[in-house]
């Protein structure tokens, strides 16, 4: 569970853990009712924590474990039914596609992708060297770093920013034709925002805002985190980086060109990249687990049971019956084939749900169709031969910018030291996804790489040894890269009710969607919502 | 050697190292007369490149390879006798202590330190737990990667700043007794800072400086940046974090408390803190050898040789003789020895140095003179029974910063998903370090923990099940974290010319002291002065 530190108490979270902790289902659930968290109708789960189902919540209340369909083998479906099969419902996941992980996709010397169009690529990556077609990065505080620890995958830093990455804006301003470095553009630009405010500052503009401690306070900030001169001004200084850096023996450094001018500096735009390090979800640290993001669902799969995750299996239709639900499904041998069970989890995408045959009627259809399809985005894996980034760019990691249709060039957080490396030559969304989707995979390949070589000389092509693209709105079964919900639509509040025994769970059923984080949570709240009807109907 | 990205076209240093590449010695240096870039002078280096000694600087010039003894273990003395021996050089390095790596020391359970007060300790800690009590981190750009990529060494992101580490200032303004997370801090300073560039702007405050569309520029950056309102205002944001994360179903997430008004945000001083990630000494990405900065110096020992690398034998004296030098030490079982060679690579402290019988003259004294001592600098390493601050806090790595006299806590970098971990518990300097070092050890770990509490709450009491304590002005042989030297003086000079058959070496000898990168920088200049002498008379 996300454990937030609270200082000023104990949290009601931590509260429900604490009283959790050793104590039966009955007591928990009790306790919930004093606190006013008790459930109050079949389908309301508790709103404000995550309280995991238990084996002892059949075993002390003499209660039936029941059968759960999921169906969706991504991060919500396996999230849903290991939660379950911990507590010991009777799960079965089918899944569409040949492999677990939905938008979280390794993609390994071997393995093939076709897409809607029928075009298939297989990938010709070394071993060792994998790509991250889809979901690449978690961030501390999101509950899928609970899930690999609890799961035992093994994790590393992902570099999801560098200093020494470059920004390439070669339409705008100062940089055309010239990578800069960030660490150079990020002292430009705060050395000038620095200087600037100390000016207006010591010209009395903003007295009516600060006292005289506070400007004093600030100068005091901007002098040296602006790296200004005595006199106030920006002219530069060590944290740009050198063109040589210094080493001995009075070798002071080669100083890089620049600064340019303050007009210069701003109409470069190199600022836009900038507030993403600061983002909530993309701030550093991050992490991925090593080996590939996959790694999760893998283990995922081992604890479900194997047995238990039918893939190859897409689903036509989720129906509720008089005892439960029934889920038709093209088993991989494709015959037509039914389960019934008590309950489903449905954690597909919405537009592909409203395709099934279903019984939940206009209302919740109409809520789905406030998903009216995925959004594009795309990345292509280029495996080189030698690690020039590292060798020649001195770049271990993080991520290039542009302005370029490419719009980044990420470099990998894993392999240090070895021969091989594989770059993510572009990640791309809306209109530059589309068109690159809109190409072959050859041809796709040769824009990233023509792009690319701006940068990176001519090595960016000639160590190049095989590439792998995907275009996410073209993914069977998935069909787009994510769909943000209008949390405070009524539609989007009744998909929570669910529908009968049905109910639906994804990143797009969650706050944070897009993200692990956001399919997990939105799994245990399916979980919970489930399992508290069953202990309390 | 550091391979900068020279988009503007072949450096001096490319093209001399695509010279020496498949050259004689004989070509290489012709070159570099034809360059003017010949030695003019004995024990003039090239100054603007290094070029390594080669086998067949020799086999291809009829000269006989010549023998150094090299004082000191450190990266400077390691990292001469590495080159030298690399290209035929008969090598005997002598080292005062019981290891190599100087001021690199991890210290790993088992290991034991006496300090110059004689004050012995003893490291308690569990396999595979370390601590870096000198050097730990590595800047992409350093030469220090290029030596652990030449050696093999395996490396990793060290963690050098993490936006979910605590900002705990007690002593100033809004956060006594409630530490803040560094995103935290950071979303609220640059929102005001922001907000009042935005002001001062739109007040036309800065009309002198920035034309109409370096406004609009200006704007546009800081409204996306300081997370400002459509009003230009800054009242915190997601980027803040959240006393608990959004998740699904309506859980919008808690917000934290604040942010506070300008004055208090500003008199907090959290903004002393951020320049250091600008710093190019410190942005990341940095890096770490996996399992111990000191897996460097052990490498360096076994391509030299074991047997060539002489411990516990501390020089006394070093002195040119009429055929090259003699230097007296006292091998490890007490008794005086001589070894006479060809040169000598001295890279011990220059105020060590002085201490030694010597025949440099009253020049090169005051030279070592003007390094007065060495500056006080100490760590402690906490090892605990459980990673709380990854389980309760999820700070997976880098640096909380106080105004404590601990002043940092650096959490590790390794270990991730491992039961037990070490954090730094102080990292001080100054006159802190003096407090701390005045201390016994059992005295230092209660003061650290006693303020870690602070921040962590009693678990970084009671999980503690041991530490190792480090003052590195009572380190014997050592006695100091570093000494900057005057790189303008006429002494510094002196230094580089050398004593006659006698080198000195040392991140005190470079323009990067108190790295590693100094170090090596320094060995290579000392290693190409001896060179060219011996190639070119």
């Amino acid at each position: 569970m996300v454990t937030e530190k609270s200082p000023s108490g104990v949290s009601r979270r931590n509260f429900l853990q604490a009283v959790g902790v050793g104590s039966s289902a009955g007591v928990m659930f009790a306790t919930m009712g004093a606190m006013g968290l008790a459930p109050t109708a079949a389908a309301q789960p508790p709103s404000t924590s995550w309280v995991a189902p238990l084996r002892s919540d059949f075993t002390l209340t003499g209660r039936a474990a029941r059968k759960v369909v999921v169906v969706g083998a991504g991060p919500a479906g396996l999230a849903s039914a290991y939660e379950l099969q911990k507590a010991g419902y009777q799960v079965t996941v089918l899944e569409a596609r040949h492999r677990p992980g939905g938008r979280t996709l390794t993609i390994r010397g071997g393995d093939s992708e076709t897409d809607v169009d029928g075009v298939t690529q297989t990938a010709r990556f070394d071993d060792g060297v994998y790509m991250n077609a889809g979901a690449a990065r978690i961030a501390q505080w999101m509950v899928t770093m609970d899930y690999i620890r609890e799961l035992g995958v093994p994790y590393e830093v992902f570099t999801n920013m560098n200093a020494d990455a470059y920004i390439y804006n070669e339409r705008s301003g100062a940089t055309p034709g010239n990578p800069i470095r960030n660490r150079t553009a990020k002292a430009d630009l705060f050395g000038y925002v620095s200087e600037l405010l100390t000016l207006a500052t010591n010209q009395g503009a903003l007295d009516q805002e600060l006292t005289a401690e506070d400007k004093e306070n600030l100068r005091s900030f901007l002098r040296s985190w602006g790296s200004l001169q005595p006199d106030g001004r920006y002219r530069g200084g060590n944290n740009r980086g050198f063109e040589v850096y210094p080493s001995a023996w009075n070798e002071h450094g080669t100083p890089l060109p620049g600064p340019g001018t303050v007009s210069e500096v701003l109409a470069s735009r190199v600022g836009q990249y900038f507030p993403f390090e600061l983002n909530w979800e993309q701030a550093m640290l991050m992490f991925q687990p090593k080996g590939g993001m996959d790694t999760i669902y893998r283990s995922m799969v081992e604890a479900i049971g194997k047995q238990n995750v039918k893939f190859r299996s897409p689903v036509t239709g989720v129906e509720n019956t008089a005892s439960g639900v029934r889920v038709t499904y093209t088993a991989s041998n494709g015959h037509a084939r039914q389960i019934e069970a008590d309950f489903a989890i449905v954690a597909a995408p919405p537009f592909v749900m409203r395709r099934w045959s279903s019984n939940w009627g206009p209302d919740v259809d109409a809520a789905l169709g406030e998903f009216t399809a995925g959004s594009p985005a795309g990345k292509i894996g280029l495996q080189y031969a030698s690690r020039f980034w590292e060798d020649d760019h001195r770049i271990f990691g993080g991520i290039t910018e542009t302005d370029m249709d490419l719009s980044k060039i990420w470099y990998p957080s894993y392999g240090y030291g070895e021969r091989k490396g594989l770059v993510i030559g572009y990640y791309n969304t809306g209109a530059n996804a589309r068109a690159y989707a809109d190409m072959t995979p050859k041809q796709r390949e040769l824009r990233a790489v023509e792009q690319g070589v701006k940068i990176h000389g001519e090595k960016y092509r000639t160590e190049l040894e095989s590439s792998f693209s995907i275009a996410w709105h073209k993914v069977p079964y998935i069909e787009g890269a994510w769909a943000f919900p209008n949390t405070q639509s009524a539609g989007f509040k009744l998909l929570q009710q669910g529908a009968g025994n049905v109910y639906f769970a994804g990143d797009w059923m969650s706050e944070i969607s897009a993200w692990q984080h956001g399919a997990f949570w939105s799994a245990r709240y399916a979980v919970q919502a489930l399992h508290t009807r069953v202990m309390t109907t």
